[in-house]
């Protein structure tokens, strides 16, 4: 049925497709690596759509419709015009080049050689890590990596985890094992009161997180039917750190009210500003209150790779006091999208295996090393092999020279904003890798000036109009991808992401600075506020 | 900061990196696609620990310790004695060699070399499709896919839908999905019944899926906080299918106690005997009691490819009845593991968003065509440039002659068991590609003669014994992984998955039989029952 012709044809195929990307691929990293090329070429999806073709066939286009396809030689050949590296090269062409420093938007940046190397590595595997016995090695790294970071994290020696599709899905993970290890009945019952679910130990059960946190923690919470209203979100100081006594003011108005609190998320750099919520604190009120607590370090927990971060500053004090925490290898340590990691000191995966999983004897014959009992799903990709590779290639000191050198660059693009005349932080100095501010233009310093002091509403319109209009222009040029973000009473702000090790502040941030003074001279501020 | 000397090693580390790995990936395809080679070198865990080593050090390996790292030149260098890419050839050396015809144990097969290719182009992109303007390409093509391949279900011209990280996530979302478009109140309020949620108009919510579907809709029950308690399980024919007359009677017990059934999962391929629950009747019956109807169709959607399939059998009528269809192409179609589609007839991914997305202003700036906003979660996988690719590659036919080619081979196979003195199928005809089948030794089968009509208690026991004593003998040895599998009522059997387009009739299938009836007539039957 398959002749042996067919069966080498698959490798041969395999190595003419790779020897062909590999060129295209790496020319790809050279222009990214030039941070004077776009980070994007900008088109809106209409325009797009005219550009590339996104037709899907009938038949196949196979490679130059030379028809190494492999699965009919006959059949398959060249019916199609556009040719499979035609649309590849289209794809590269048009997608935003992660390779660029100046790409600022978000809390990833491109990845690195060994992140290629990984994907490619999972790729060939094309491994599931749901049993042991079909992803042997994989399991075992995912074991070790997890407890090695949990470990740095001070949670112990029967600390470890799990990796799952991204920060949210960690975090649900937490707050469902959380609810099942808390309210066990639940699990079998459901989240209902009396008479409902007779065994209901429970009032309204209720989150608590910084207003400031993650919406995940929202999302999580209407998932699993506790319903966005019983998120209560509490206040922070102007850093954005969550403020302890007004914890401890909710929780104690929440218990008087007879409802039941059981989950306290304290978020380690938070999305907009990068604070740090004071774990120790936060853990011993959890505590208190007989509630999990779980960080959400998505963005800031990969910063206990650095010594210098662990050694000067107070961002993991008590880490090892929290029940899970949630860190992202894929945003701040340049691992391939998508690597998180959720840590517990409790058994590690051992203990969201035993409070989640359910019987499925068909693909679960027993195997305490079969790690996808551990998840609320069921097939998984192995994304812990990246973030243990990483660690081999960079070493813990590499992967924490990354964070020190983002902190440095951050550092001294904070003192360029505070130098410059027209440009306010938003908050001085920034916590962490986020450098957000303002910009006023000269030609509206003076309609705009007291604005901060008087919080004259129609001045902080436009300094958000300022904002929006100056950051869309930018990112619609290509030379830059920023970001603007929102804080309650206070006008959108520019938010600049320092995070790829690439980044070079004389030329690229330096040259934003420039480039956002710049566009704010050429608009005509009236014509633009009128409309 | 960062000179230009290191900005271009970046991309020659890459180059260099590559090069490597192409050599080493390629043999791995090559050895996989040698049938006769192990499968995979199995070792437990405690002895793999031995063979690899999976220490994470402080310092980096760098690749040959010549410091290509361009973190910092002076720092990181041949403090490690193992090198990455003596890791990368144990893991490729100890992991499962999915390019193996051989591998039939899972739902998923290898991928393809156009499937490496995606991935890779992925890695290089390292984008992540949460909003337009960070995934523009990858946006239209996750738009584009998911209409086309709603259109092969009949959805109509508003169809389309979101890629989920894995068939569990498809149908958690589904599920969410289904409870906030039918009980809004429960995402704000949560899900209590009145007064807790003054607005709730509902009793307990019920889910109904047959006994034989997957246990990600257990999972979606009590990760929601509905309880697992809530599912009720329909009892199927003998070919594992839903039977439609026992979820009427069950909804209408539901019902008349007050409770509020609200969620309807049909299988399309169940996991263990692949069967296909009758998709118009369940779809008809969820309408008339106000549910929403989902298809899970993770393992066999994707024969919906297959015109062959679409023209013959009654697979997929009623598929433009249900309200969500789950489909994963990294299972049959061979794309690489992750990608999974949760599909709707109701206006796409925007109908997600709108059901289920919450107010993020600091990522979603309004835009329609930001995707994240259809999912739970939020940084996400742009999984669906794989399906993309693949579909460009080989086309719809290519696609569905995969299908094609492999219910050929397992029509051939269900033969050769049929035919073979010792082998019994569990349902003859197999109703899709897993060939489900008994073996007794000639040995004991004077003991075990009668345990199908008798349901002789000691013999059924007996039989267990017998499938998981060869099956795991076979999987140790390399030579083929397969696997068990449980029914209620009847003993465990062979469950061996027919997928890969290499599989020889012939050379694999052949040959796993000799080998279960080899390993069958070497073992000492009489001592294995006495342990």
């Amino acid at each position: 049925m398959v002749s042996s012709e067919t069966t080498n044809n698959v490798a041969d195929e395999l190595d003419t497709l790779l020897l062909r990307l590999q060129k295209l691929v790496v020319d790809y990293v050279k222009e990214g690596q030039n941070a004077d090329n776009a980070v994007v070429r900008y088109y809106s999806p209409e325009d797009l759509y005219k550009r590339i073709d996104l037709a899907l066939p009938d038949s196949g286009a196979g490679v130059d419709g030379k028809g190494l396809n492999h699965l009919d030689y006959d059949r398959l050949t060249r019916l199609n015009i556009v040719e499979t590296f035609d649309l590849i090269k289209d794809t590269l062409k048009y997608s935003v080049n992660t390779w660029n420093p100046r790409f600022m938007d978000k809390l990833y940046a491109g990845t690195n050689p060994i992140g290629v190397v990984s994907e490619l590595l999972l790729a060939i595997l094309n491994s599931n890590s749901h049993v042991y016995h079909c992803s042997p090695v994989l399991s075992l790294m995912e074991i070790e990596v997890t407890r090695a970071t949990a470990q740095l994290l001070n949670m112990g020696k029967d600390s470890g985890g799990i990796l799952c599709p991204g920060g949210s899905a960690s975090n649900l993970l937490a707050v469902v094992t959380a609810r099942n290890k808390l309210y066990p009945s639940i699990k079998s019952k459901g989240y209902m009161p009396r008479p409902f679910n007779a065994d209901a130990d429970y009032g309204v059960l209720k989150l608590f997180t910084s207003s400031h946190s993650h919406y995940s923690i929202d999302q999580a919470a209407q998932v699993l039917g506790l319903g966005l209203d019983n998120v209560v979100k509490v206040p922070t100081d102007d850093e954005g750190r969550m403020l302890v006594s007004e914890l401890e003011r909710l929780l104690q108005e929440s218990v008087a009210r007879g409802e039941t609190p059981f989950f306290i998320n304290a978020t380690s750099g938070t999305t907009v500003m990068g604070a740090f919520d004071p774990l120790d604190k936060i853990a011993r009120l959890a505590k208190k209150y007989n509630c999990w607590c779980h960080a959400d370090g998505s963005w800031g927990g990969s910063a206990v790779f650095s010594d210098q971060v662990t050694r000067t500053k107070d961002w993991f004090r008590g880490s090892d006091l929290v029940d899970s925490f949630t860190i992202n290898p894929h945003k701040l340590l340049g691992v391939p999208l998508q690597c998180s990691m959720l840590l517990t000191p409790h058994n590690g995966h051992v203990m969201f295996a035993r409070t989640n999983s359910i019987k499925a004897d068909y693909l679960f014959h027993g195997n305490a090393v079969d790690l996808g009992a551990a998840t609320i799903g069921c097939g998984r990709r192995p994304d812990a092999l990246k973030v243990f590779l990483a660690w081999k290639f960079y070493g813990k000191q590499g992967l924490g020279q990354r964070v020190d050198r983002a902190l440095c660059s951050a550092s001294e693009f904070m003192d360029l904003v505070r130098r410059r005349r027209g440009f306010i932080l938003v908050k001085d100095p920034c916590p962490f890798l986020q450098i957000c501010f303002w910009y006023v233009p000269e030609s509206i310093k003076d309609q705009v000036d007291a604005w901060k002091s008087q919080s004259d509403g129609g001045a902080l319109g436009k300094i958000a109009v300022v904002t929006r209009t100056i950051q869309q222009r930018i990112n619609h040029s290509g030379a830059y991808l920023v970001d603007h973000a929102p804080l309650p009473g206070v006008p959108d702000f520019f938010r600049i992401v320092i995070n790829a090790p690439t980044v070079s502040v004389d030329r690229d941030l330096v040259g934003l600075l420039d480039r956002i003074e710049s566009v704010g001279n050429d608009v005509n501020w009236e014509k633009i506020f009128e409309q």
